[in-house]
């Protein structure tokens, strides 16, 4: 099942901004890396926390941290970069919603990053946050991945049009990234929710109902971590932060529509697991059914038969039916004529 | 079923603005028709795709291409157009909803069309993109269709305002062309709803309750393809684009209310869908409680008769009642006794 | 049951505003009916379509049609009194939606007429057209009726404030005539309503649970015949058009609280029923519950004695009970407390 | 249960504007009650009709009427107070919904009073009428009643602000008067819904069920009485009407705030019945449950052991078994065995 | 299971602004605190609530009193900071929901603190008021508590912010003990809930199902104590209020979102509870279903074989098989027969 919402607080009581990491410590070491392009040059580098510093533009610098629980990493970036207590909490904090908060210099997002645990494990989330400056961005993984690779594969190769444009842009492709993502779990989640749907038309079984109920639970999680993306988009596709160009609006705008096309699937899916409930549950009534009706054909039948013969086996002294030559046979034939007619009549009533 | 929702994306990780076809390819050929016309002159031809150009109005011309699967086409056409990659990538990346993008000098129409596989087969959906400049049109279909036949007709003989009016009226005209086979498909999905229900109303049957479910999930996939045309017709008739003039705006509203009437025919019956599962479930559960009450009335009539019967077949040394001389014809009548208070009981109670 | 939603559509290909009748013909013949009035006169008359024309003001001119199934009928209307194509068709298309049209010199309403085909007989609707000018008004029914008979009248006798009214207050009067309309078929299905629920709580039966089911649909079907037209009569009260003058603004919003007041009527009626579903569903597993416990408190009495009886029918050479003096009142006095203690049993688990 | 919507409208065809009372007659004479005060005198008197008219400023005239059904009443009033013949009707058509309409020179309010009959008698409501102007304020009741008594009460012993307030104080007390008593009226449903869970939780009884379902209609018609209200109120604590002055849209506020708290408790209300229900539904089914596995129990255990005494009561000739010495102790022996082999069983299967 | 809403209304017919306790009393004595603090000094001290009264800035005044049931001290203090009786009213009238109301001067923020009364008792709520002016601070308790203590703690020890910053920030340090506190409030019920899973998953009980309709309930009772919050902080942080400055906004932004993630987590629970609701029914269900098996196999196999024994233990004088010489070991057989037959049958249909 999907990982249970972070709701520990260990920080109650605690005045607001003082940073104290929340959450599983997923990496073994905090790791800094440093990129820095423009048009012409990209430099990438593997750097302690106390080297990163945003440069003149058109040059662009990428922060990016890999594990949280080193409080001090995080606090040094921050004062480095002007960044606002409350939002290094965020930062630290990692069971936030996708949210989008403007600064004024910078804008902050928090996006969740879904992600399964060895092949076929259970549905995960991350925290990844991004604060995005003029001219620099810092992003914040709990965990090291591979999400980010693409990204930085088109800035060593100036793939694309990342080495042209500003910070914005490459804020832009870090949560496309994010979002692409998304598809890739999508078709994993498709094809269970496939599987699940022929397993239960050709074959209707009380095991498979564990398995619905999970992928549920499964999809409810996947629609709490895409769900506020959808406003967090919308909001930067209007425009709402300067920091964005209006090139790059059209990017998001791009973006918008795929979230929406994520959580659509989410729905269809669910719409999908909702009719298997549906053919699973009628299935099951209908097998219950048919159930009594063979008990009650049963009884139906065998319980007059039963009677008569019950009749017979008294031992009353004067029974006149015993001592005719016929009378066995005649018995036997009641029965006959009282069992065919009940089938008969079951036949009619349409039970059999 | 209806048609599983295209979730692959082989896509995750270029660029965004990477041309790469996504969706089966249905069409053998590419095919590239274009048609020029103003008030005195039709031209009509299949072209290369390098022969394509817009001319000056008042002429309009209108690019229409078939099969989406050689990207070199749709990308030469867009840079002719000047079309924006990311529009060129959506055309391609045919698991889109209906949408409206406005570009400023050209507008963006994504449309779903609905169509059978096949008589009776199962209803699909194609991707039909327009891309609408003040006087041309581009529009994209997956697979060669006779959908927008009809305009063509209009356009060849003269009939209809078509020919005097500019290129916004001829996006209308294929819009409103893909809409009017919406109300083709609900006829026959109509079909299939009414006699479901005549059906189940004479015999409920379980094997009706599978079609039942069919009906609604392709009830539910209609639902999803025209539901955000809606909100795109919305925006198109209240004048966001600067491209549509009043006139063709006053036409644009009238495709929204035939897009409200296709949503409220499809929401009408998913109701009529919904209250067949009820009159099937409240039946079933009724045939439940009859097969239930014909195995009690059985039961509790035989069980005590039986129970008599085998008293009198015990085999005790002292019994006066078996010596009576009509112990047998008492016994019996005992029994009649209590088969008729069953009955009476039973009758009194409504049971039979 | 309801009548199923007009979905033929004849008119797939054909140009927008071409005429074309769509929807049964329920008139024997076309019916134009001329009726002009200011504070002074009334001038009342069957007329010749060509005859009808706007007078100057403060004369009101009032054209009544009944059947549309002369196309060339409604098109001369159109000529004579300016209305765009668009409305015409959608006068001739029978299955608009209600809904609210501005065109600058006139607007354009669609209602939905509710009435019952003989007495209880089912629920039907028609489409009443109206296009309201600055002093003239165009009414469209489907078949000729007298729900606009009370207009006339007060018309002929000058009750009311109406001849001293302008064509906006025509157009309200006739619009309050179809809403008052509606109060009358909801006393009636009241009526339904009320009978069902009385027959429920006093004999729950599955014939009655048909009846349920088909009072739902109906309630459905009139809902969406009133639903919309509470917008629309929401956008007349707050004075979009300037047609509607201040005053008769005033009786616009008295016509829109009575649309309000027949959809909440409408909502309780379909609570009513809610309730009386949920009432006769508990009631039937009531029953079963009952069934249930017959046949098992029957079968645990007599199964143990029939038992009992069984071991004592067994014809074995040694059986010493069977010897005994007293055996056999030993036997009948072991089912006898077999079956009290059962009896007990039950009593305190309250099945008896 | 709660009262039955009204839905006669013997008004239908009549001109709007037309003074009809509708609705029962609720009061034996109608009786007309002026108040008169400023900050140094009250005077209070039963009057006839003609003599009420508002004074000048800063006196505050207050016409209370009890009793709709004499017509002329009720129009004198309005000529004399210039009040519309629109609102007349809507004061005399006793089935409105709470709303707020604003004429300009004085604003027209309908509220729903809620009263049981009796003690513990069902739930019925009574519509109340305010017309406030400057400086008067006239109410309509249907029947005489004591919810305004504390109002006239302070006025007459100047307690509270309400002497040294003009009128849209006084309105805003009647309106806090009849809030108030909803408190009151939610009061004893919520006695009753208390009541109910608990012999629900100690005992749940097919009886308690149709209390469950009048409980959940009579809250249904609480919720609809009051709901719009809280429209209403918001409407007129914003200050749309200049007629309330800032210092008593501050006690709109407060009267807003109980209007909320109101519909707040009945929703909760509404979801303590609606978990009462499921505890029930959910106790009746482990009910059936256990009585099904009773009756399981019972058969499997003494169907195979009549079997065995059925073999040993067959008469064939030659049957070894029954001319052993043991052979019935052996028997019985194998029937003790049968008999704890499936008792042992069931206990397995946690059924006993 | 939660507290039931407070709807006792002593104050029926009062004068609005009439100060009366009304809810429980929960605190021995009532207990007014003074702080007075700025980033030079701090002074603390049990007072008399004469001595209440707000210095100049930048000096911070908080007062806060623990216990409402003394009105008269309510009233002196709200005489003292001159606040509207309408406030104070709402203070004592402990039923309010969370609400922000602006009244110029000062604000007024009522919020919804959650405890539970002992360890793992039913979950509770008290109204937590505050009352901002400029430079001070009023807040009021219904009992004495800690929820407040780490803001003192930080105001004493000069930790944090609180020292450097105005009453807007105290304010927002209260609330955010508040919002903090249902942090642990959520963490408890999580546990509550994760353990009803695990035994709901390992061994679907009735006894279960109680009590996750009381945390159903409960979850219900939390939400509706948090849920207008959100409402109030989004208001609060948009900065409706000037007494909020543009720095202490970024805090309640924050607050804000917390609030959010507790609703959200409340709505997770819900969605966890349905889950399991489902689990248990389908589990349920099923046994239903394994049970009405097992009847319905032993009955088949059962009855036709009594009936076989029966036949032969009838007394016809003339029955050839029973002079047969192997007539029982053949029954027997057919017997058998019958019973593998049917056997082999279940097995095929998958009942066994």
């Amino acid at each position: 099942m999907a990982r249970f919402p972070s709701r520990r607080s260990p920080k109650a009581g605690l005045p607001p901004g003082t940073l104290v990491h929340v959450g599983a410590v997923r990496a073994e070491e905090v790791k800094v890396t440093l990129i820095r392009y423009d048009a012409m040059q990209v430099l990438e580098q593997i750097v302690d926390v106390t080297q990163c510093v945003a440069v003149a533009p058109p040059a662009v610098t990428w922060v990016n941290v890999d594990g949280l629980h080193q409080v001090e990493v995080i606090e040094t970036l921050g004062r480095r970069f002007g960044i606002h207590p409350l939002v290094l909490e965020d930062v630290l904090h990692t069971g936030q919603r996708p949210k989008f908060e403007d600064y004024g210099e910078y804008v902050f997002l928090v996006l969740r990053m879904l992600y399964r645990r060895g092949d076929g494990g259970p549905l995960e989330d991350e925290q990844v946050s991004l604060v995005i400056g003029p001219n620099w961005v810092v992003s914040f993984q709990e965990r090291e991945g591979d999400v980010f690779d693409p990204v930085r594969e088109r800035i060593r190769s100036a793939k694309g049009r990342i080495r042209a444009y500003g910070a914005d842009y490459l804020a832009y492709s870090l949560l496309d990234a994010v979002v692409d993502h998304y598809f890739t779990i999508l078709e994993g989640l498709g094809d269970e929710v496939e599987e699940l749907g022929e397993r239960i038309l050709s074959r209707p079984d009380p095991h498979l109902l564990s398995g619905l109920h999970s992928l549920k639970q499964t999809l409810l999680f996947t629609r709490k971590a895409v769900w506020p993306l959808r406003e967090v988009l919308s909001r930067l596709q209007r425009g709402e932060s300067p920091l964005f160009d209006r090139d790059t609006q059209l990017y998001l705008r791009d973006a918008y529509d795929h979230t929406i096309q994520v959580i659509d699937t989410v729905e269809t899916f669910r719409d999908m697991i909702a009719g298997m409930l549906d053919v699973y549950l009628s299935s099951a009534s209908n097998r219950m059914n048919e159930i009594m009706k063979v008990l009650t054909v049963i009884a139906t039948i065998f319980m007059p038969l039963t009677f008569i013969a019950g009749i017979y086996g008294m031992n009353f002294a004067h029974m006149p039916e015993l001592r005719w030559r016929y009378g066995y046979f005649v018995a036997l034939g009641a029965m006959f004529v009282v069992a065919a007619g009940m089938l008969i009549h079951f036949r009619r009533k349409k039970w059999l």
